[in-house]
């Protein structure tokens, strides 16, 4: 079990690869989730459009807004 | 408009406040997002349960797991 | 309102843009502050150069050193 | 040498110790900076108010919003 | 597999827990590394000393310091 | 002193620059330890294989996972 508390199931509907870092974008319900990890890991986890991941956050990350 | 890609948006279910910092907790769509952010944002924000608000995050805070 | 705390306004003093992120860096009051975001962000934002941006930091990601 | 690259030089301006964080404020300028560190750091460091200190931010936690 | 890619394994030596976040001290192979997780996830991993627990970072939170 | 609790030292065992970002990797007691950084950091550090450097963290960005 890992500490992070959020967890958002999602589908990959982009990826973009860059030297270092790759970009790669959720679809979780409806909503975008993007994150950017190391091209290493994009890699590790052989991410590509179409697959299953989960988008994980840590609580002290997290910011919150009010309209 | 803000840098930060990641926005959603859900209901406060539950806050924590403690001396320096506040857990509050968003049901957005079905999910739990948890953010912990200060005592005096949350004060600030006027946050209570019910409240609709939005958890913004910035992309390179967000990993990503395969199972 | 956004519970982020620290926000610094500057002007753009240098634009980098890689594949994936880009490095924006502003004058705030003669200090210069960095800041990597996605290249995605810093198209939707128009940033260039002289333009006027604030820096928005949480308050976790502060660190503190004393000389 | 610090890889991170934001450095701004302020006055200590208010202190609240929990029992795990701190919340410190620096003056910067004319403009407030908070801090969120370990309730151990800010004892470790002897952080009180009237205190110089510099905050300290990585490039990748910094944010930009345009109006 | 988790995007993150640094994991030190390591033994509680301390655990000290707020109203909000809790702060877990490991000893990983003589050093210790300290985490501020919440309270809430302090409970659901069960810490206490003596556990055996992996620290993990995500790259792009990792400073480099040279002397 | 800085208020960032986790220091671990290690060799430099692998350096990738890109546009923006470099992603340096330690050699910490026999354990792989990657950081992000600006390519800037990377040059005004003068980073290479072979140097010794620390890894720094902040608690706030330590997550922990139990088996």
């Amino acid at each position: 079990m890992l500490s992070a508390r959020n967890r958002l199931d999602g589908e990959v509907v982009d990826v973009k690869t860059g030297d270092v870092t790759a970009e790669v974008v959720l679809d979780v319900g409806g909503e975008e989730v993007a994150a950017v990890i190391t091209r290493e890991s994009a890699e590790n986890l052989e991410i590509e459009e179409g697959m299953e991941l989960t988008a994980v956050v840590k609580a002290t990350d997290v910011m919150l807004r009010s309209d």
